[in-house]
């Protein structure tokens, strides 16, 4: 059993839950509690540890019966737990890649993001895009990284299975998605048309930019069309997570009546 | 100009924005922020506490030339601020108080939430809510407190807005409004309809439940249809607030697609 924080591999799990820079250079993140380390695919886990008292319960042994595990003492699972009531179970999970292909099957129905901020937005927004059946999520290098506990734990375990893809240049990205017959739709407070006009059931991409300050102009002037949300009251703006939301669902909505 | 954290004044803002309780018996809560103050209705506002560096700017001392403010220390400013990096202004406000009778103008469109408990949730469907132009949220009174600092600065001023009524007894509440016509659907992972599928045109309420356990049995059991988002992929549920978004947003589309 694991009684130390300063064992080693102990500060590596801190590291991974603190810094980005050390998710990416050994490409591996943490994933927390039972349910998180339960949907992680087997052969992505790396290594499991759990605290004595979680241990401790016959029903949590069986539930991990079939996983190789560490043991690891209450006290230092608290210090290496990202939560105030750690569950007293958490997993080093190897990154998923995907190629840009990959988010392009059958007919592609994307979420694009422009410099998203909240952690937590972010994973809401990875979570509902499952829901709607998005193809897959694209980010820029200014998107937060969703490999932050915070987000981790909003996706509710749907970024172990909703492909994305970090773009090094979204504009050369958005490019080639035209390029490959994808109409790009720019969430903007002045959109030229109402989110539930166009028709969505062809190849088609949201882009959803920073929560305060919206779209850059130059990635909104590469999209198709520039599509507004309608507001009621004095509302200048929606939470974005909520807009993404209502945009990847008016896109399931038609694309389910079609079928 | 107020300089220690122990002036009884400054004691009442710390409390205010502490205790729920505190809130209730003076009935008043502290708006934090620039834009936040502004959107406070005059006559609302009892008080006025600004920073020092904050009135050292010519553009702040213009914004609010016509309020009367009491100055506070910086130092003392960041101890009675909930965020960590305080704008410099904030504002003690009368509570807004509803009548049911208030939330049922014209063609009711009502958001009704049960044990709803993470604070930024609630601002994110109350902000949601504006938008999408319900005339009006129900909470019953497990659902957190909904002057909370975290809950006010997500609704982004909508709380000055949307009328809303907390329910000593919400089944109570319930029949009530179904007495007047109103038509209850409760948002249920096995609904007997699709979201997209009732005509909201005509006087509706939304049911929405707690994040993890979604509404109880009694509360689902008053509503006359139980509806369901459908999810792809492997999604259990939906955040809550982009839930009740899309319930609402629906309800909005119809509506506008009518007039």
């Amino acid at each position: 059993m694991i009684t130390s924080a300063s064992n080693l591999r102990m500060k590596q799990v801190i590291q991974l839950n603190k810094k980005s820079k050390t998710r990416y250079q050994e490409r591996v993140f943490v994933a927390e509690g039972i349910k998180m380390c339960l949907e992680a695919p087997r052969e992505q886990i790396q290594q499991m540890y759990v605290s004595e008292s979680f241990l401790a319960e016959e029903k949590n042994r069986q539930r991990i019966q079939d996983y190789s595990y560490e043991v690891v003492s209450d006290t230092v699972f608290s210090r290496i737990s990202e939560t105030k009531t750690p569950q007293g179970i958490l997993c080093l999970v190897q990154m998923p890649e995907y190629g840009l292909e990959e988010l392009l099957r059958q007919s592609p129905h994307l979420l694009i993001l422009e410099n998203i901020q909240d952690p937590g937005n972010l994973g809401t927004m990875i979570r509902a895009g499952e829901g709607a059946g998005v193809t897959g999520v694209i980010m820029d290098r200014t998107t937060v990284d969703m490999f932050n506990p915070k987000t981790i734990r909003s996706t509710m375990g749907s970024l172990f299975r909703v492909p994305f893809y970090v773009a090094a240049d979204l504009q050369e990205t958005l490019s080639e998605l035209k390029e490959r017959g994808i109409a790009l739709y720019a969430a903007c407070p002045d959109g030229e048309r109402l989110y539930d006009e166009p028709n969505y059931t062809s190849p088609c991409g949201f882009l959803i930019g920073n929560e305060a300050n919206g779209l850059s102009d130059r990635t909104a002037a590469l999209a198709d069309v520039r599509i507004s949300i309608p507001m009621e009251g004095q509302v200048e703006s929606l939470n974005a997570a909520v807009a993404s939301a209502l945009l990847m669902y008016e896109a399931s909505r038609q694309r389910r009546q079609r079928r």
